[in-house]
């Protein structure tokens, strides 16, 4: 078995615990703030057979990645006679890390 | 040395701290939420020599596992005319999730 | 690849997060309590290459080690008529816990 001690954006977390149930991955949420992402973040303990590394990996690839989105700056009108400033700006958001260790023994009780 | 990554029930967790403490092992607290448990609880960071691990591994049994107790519905007798409702019921309560690594180092300053 | 799961107190947290991050290592806090140290630590999780965990040690040494710091009682004089109780006590603060786990495999994304 192995602990994927994964950290990602707090806006992602839900999203990445709801993807790991449906795919039958239990996870524990901690508190993190700080360092390796932008402020706001969320580590996750979450216990995996070894033969399922690949997939969980994947699914924490698939939620919490970087990537850019476009977002149109909420400008007034009045304030922003430069048409420029309504056009959509693309912005990073996401972005996860994780660290694998392997456990040497398990158990629930 | 080993670290117990040790993921117990909220309200589990004072007892559990003070029966390690109480037998030498010390502990640290992070606040935790969802996943492998029902909601509400804590992850304790327990750091244990090899031959000390099967000790604290029964501790976090006696104190973190999963039984049942009885509870007796406090529904006011005027409203609960049916004596079944007053029967004691059976709930679960507790649980408590293990993750055993090995520590290559460890220091204290 | 290393994890240092690191224990230090509230009060120097800052200080090592900001010596690692001049140093080039990335850390994230996850909140902490109890156990190991005197109540109000915090948990660092950093993520090192194997040829720099003892600079990284070096460091958490530097900012988090226990040490002694003399403090003068704020005591009112009209309160302490006798000038011993003026005089500075030392007091302990500070105390680190380290634990060096080996990573099987990071990522990010
Ligand atoms: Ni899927
Ligand atoms: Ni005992
Ligand atoms: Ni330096």
């Amino acid at each position: 078995m192995k602990l994927l001690i994964t950290i990602v954006q707090d806006a992602d977390a839900p999203a990445l615990v709801k993807a790991l149930s449906e795919h039958g991955f239990q996870s524990t949420k901690l508190a993190s703030t700080g360092g390796f992402l932008r402020e706001g973040n969320t580590t996750l303990l979450i216990g995996v057979e070894d033969d399922q590394v690949e997939t969980v990996k994947a699914i924490i690839r698939e939620k919490g990645r970087t990537r850019t989105r476009l977002i149109t700056p909420g400008v007034p009108l009045a304030e922003a006679p430069d048409p420029f400033l309504a056009q959509p700006v693309e912005v990073r958001v996401g972005g996860a890390v994780c660290f694998v260790v392997d456990v040497e023994e398990f158990f629930k009780c």
